[in-house]
C-alpha cells in the first residue's frame, strides 16, 4: 500500500507548458490558448487542459502499483500495471470537456463558484487501455439491468470539506457496454500517461463530462447504487437560474453525466483587429455527448442575422460531412469558414446541431446556474474591421 | 407467403375513436386531443396516434404468420407468432413520437411538405414482445463493433414513389444492446397489439423517431449498412432552414434517429378563457429520446420573464423528482403547475431540460426544415382572461 500517493504540498508537480493559460497554481488548473487548440484534431498532451483538485499524485515504484476491483464483485482483483497491460488493448478517440469549461462567460451574467474557464477546458486525445468491461469480466461481473454503478477512486487529496479522495461512478451498465468504450488508461497519444493526466492509471469515460474519467486510480468498487461522494453528490449539478446559495437542495437533482452540445469560436479571438476586404480563416470546434456526434455546425458573421454552414472534420482534414461512417463519435470535430470581409461591423456567431437534433441556447443567462457548469450558449466573437490600406 | 399484405384500398380500416383529432383520412392520420393525452400516464390504444402510409394491412389467417429473419446472420430464421411467444417475454414503457409532431406550428414560419400534426403526435403505452436482441441471437448474431443495421420491413402498400413496402434500418449495436431493450411486440398495454398499430408484430425502438418502430413486420435482415430505402434516405432528416426544394441534397445529412427534449403544453387550450382570481392547473407532458429522461420543466406564465418548476411524475402520481431511481428512461413525464390568476394577460411558456442538460431553443424560424420535422421549440399558450364576475 502507499506506493502511489496523494501529497500534502505542492514541492512535487510536474513540468507545465509555459504557454498554458493558468486559472489557479495551487492546486494548478490551466486551460490551452484558443488557437492552439484548433491547430490540430489531437491535442499534445502539454497543451491538453489540467484539471486538479490538489497536489499531483507521486508514485514510488510503478511495479509496486495494485488497481483493487472490489465491491459487489464475485471474484475480488488486485491487478498490477502488467497485468492490465496483459488485456486486450483497446483505444478510444474521446474529447474530455470539463463540466466548468466556459465558467467565466456565465459569471459576466451572474456570480458563480468555481475556477473561471474561458473556451478550452477540454481537449481531445487518443486513450489506450485496457477496456473496464473486459476489467470486471475478470472479476467475474456479467451484464445485467439494474441500478448498480461502479465507483472510481483516486488517492489525491482534495480540501478536507470535499471528503477526502477524489471519486466519481457510472451505472454498471454503461461500464458493462461495449459500445460505450469505457477505458482503463494507461497511455495518451501513444505515449505513457503522464502525471498531470492521472499516471499511472485513468478512468476515460467518453462523451461525460470530465469530472467522471477518474485520474491516478486506484480502487474500482461496484456498488449499489450512485456514489455517495461529494463530487457526485455536492457538486457537478445544474440548478434552475431561480435557485442559488440560501435555497438549493442538492438532493433534488441529479449527477451530471453526458454533456450537451458546445461549439465555441477559436479564431479570431474576441477584439482581434481585421481588414476590411480580406479572407478570414474562422476556426472552432463542436461536441457533444453521449457519444453524439456532430451534424452541423452554423456560422454567422452578422451576429446572428444570416448564417453559413461550416465545414467539419476529423483526422488529416477528411470531410466527415461527406464521410458520416468514418467520424469518431466521441471525438470533437474541428471546424472552419472563410468568409470575404465587407465594411460591416463583424459579430461572429456559432452554434451546432447534434445527431439527436439537439441544439444550444441562445443565451447563457437561460441556463445560468450557481455553479456555473455547462455553459453551451452560442458563443459570439466581436471584431474591429480596420480599412484595407490599414497595417496590422 | 402473403398471408399478411397490405391491401391497396381503403375498405378494411379498422374501427377508430371518433374523438380523434384526423389529419387525413386515406392514409389515415390522426391524432389524441391533447386534454385527453395528460389524463394518463399510458396512452389508451384507442387515442395513441395513428401514423400511416397506406391502407392498414390485413392477415387473414395469424397462424400462418412467419417472421423472417436473415441476411448476414449464420442462421437465417422463420418464425411464427407462437415461437415469438415462446421466448422470454419484455415489457418496455416507451413514448413513441412522430418526427413531424408539431409541424402544423412549423409551417407557419414558412410553408413545409407533411402530414399536419399539431401537438399529440405521440403517445406512451407498455409494449410487450421478444427482445429483437434474443431473434438476433438465436439466428447466431453475436454483439460486435461495426457499421451494420438492422432492416425491418413491412407489407403496408405505401405511394409509389417512395418505393414500395415502409422500411427502416437501426445500428447492429443498438439491436444487440440490452440497455436500448428493443422489442417485437406483439401487446400493447397488455392487450394483443391492434391493426392500426401494427398487428400482428411490430418493431419498437424506444428513444427514437417513430418513423423507425416500423409495423405490420415481416422481415428483420442485417445488412452491411443502413438501409437505402426512401424513408431512411429521402425523408425524415432534418437540412438547416437554408436548404429548400431547389438547393437540397439528400446525401449530405444522416437520417434521424434519437429525438431532442419537447415539450408541449396540453392544457390550457391556445384562446381559452380563465378567470382572474381562480387557480389554474397547467399540464403537458414532456420527452426526450436517447433514453435521456426529463430533468426538469419550467413554467412560465408571463411569456417567458419569470419561471417556476412544474411538478413530474409518471405512473400513479410518484413524484420522481423525489424518487430519481424509479424513472421510466423511454417514457415520457406528465407535469403539472398549478398558479393564481391576475388580472395580467396570460401567456403561458414551457421548456424542459434533459438528463443531458439539452434544452429546447425558443424560436422555431431558428430550427424550420422544409420537412417539417422535430419543431421542438418552446410552446406557447396564450389564454384570455376574464373578470371574477364572468360567467364561463
Amino acid at each position: 500500500m502507499g506506493v502511489l500517493y496523494g501529497p500534502k504540498s505542492y514541492e512535487n508537480e510536474p513540468h507545465r507548458d509555459p504557454s498554458l493559460i493558468v486559472n489557479s497554481k495551487e492546486p494548478f488548473n490551466a486551460e490551452t490558448p484558443p488557437k492552439a487548440l484548433v491547430r490540430s484534431f489531437v491535442t499534445p498532451e502539454d497543451l491538453f487542459y489540467k484539471r486538479n483538485h490538489g497536489p499531483i499524485p507521486v508514485i514510488d515504484d510503478p511495479n509496486n502499483y495494485r488497481l483493487e476491483i472490489c465491491g459487489l464483485v464475485p471474484g475480488p482483483l488486485s491487478l498490477s500495471l502488467q497485468d492490465l497491460r496483459n488485456l486486450p488493448k483497446h483505444t478510444v478517440t474521446a474529447t474530455l470537456q470539463c463540466a466548468g469549461n466556459r465558467r467565466t462567460a456565465m459569471s459576466k451574467v451572474r456570480k458563480v463558484k468555481g475556477v473561471g474557464w474561458a473556451i478550452s477546458a477540454l481537449g481531445n486525445a487518443v486513450w489506450g487501455g485496457a477496456r473496464l468491461h473486459d476489467v470486471l469480466e475478470l472479476a467475474g461481473v456479467r451484464q445485467e439491468s439494474s441500478k448498480r454503478h461502479v465507483e472510481f477512486s483516486s488517492v489525491d487529496v482534495c480540501k478536507e470539506e470535499n471528503g477526502g479522495p477524489y471519486k466519481g461512478s457510472i451505472p454498471l451498465s454503461q461500464a458493462m457496454s461495449p459500445e460505450a468504450e469505457v477505458i482503463l488508461a494507461y497511455e495518451m497519444n501513444g505515449k505513457e500517461l503522464n502525471r498531470d493526466h492521472g499516471f499511472p492509471l485513468r478512468v476515460v469515460v467518453p462523451g461525460v463530462i470530465g469530472a467522471r474519467s477518474v485520474k491516478w486510480l486506484t480502487e474500482i468498487k461496484v456498488i449499489e447504487e450512485e456514489c455517495q461522494g461529494f463530487f457526485m453528490q455536492k457538486d457537478f449539478k445544474m440548478f434552475p437560474p431561480t435557485v442559488d446559495w440560501d435555497n438549493i437542495n442538492w438532493n433534488s437533482r441529479r449527477p451530471l453525466m453526458d454533456f450537451p452540445v458546445q461549439c465555441p469560436i477559436c479564431s479570431p479571438a474576441e477584439g482581434d483587429l481585421v481588414k476590411a476586404g480580406s479572407k478570414m480563416k474562422i476556426q472552432g470546434y463542436a461536441v457533444s455527448g453521449g457519444g453524439r456526434g456532430i451534424e452541423r455546425v452554423d456560422v454567422s458573421v452578422d451576429g446572428g442575422k444570416t448564417w453559413q454552414e461550416a465545414q467539419r472534420f476529423q483526422d488529416d482534414k477528411e470531410y466527415i460531412a461527406d464521410n458520416p461512417e468514418k467520424c469518431k463519435r466521441f471525438a470533437w470535430v474541428l471546424w472552419e469558414l472563410t468568409v470575404e470581409l465587407t465594411n460591416s461591423p463583424l459579430e461572429v456567431v456559432a452554434k451546432a446541431v447534434d445527431a439527436a437534433a439537439n441544439i444550444q441556447p441562445e443565451d447563457v443567462s437561460s441556463i445560468w446556474n450557481l455553479r456555473g457548469v455547462l455553459n453551451t450558449s452560442w458563443h459570439r466573437v466581436r471584431l474591429n474591421v480596420v480599412p484595407p490600406q490599414s497595417k496590422l
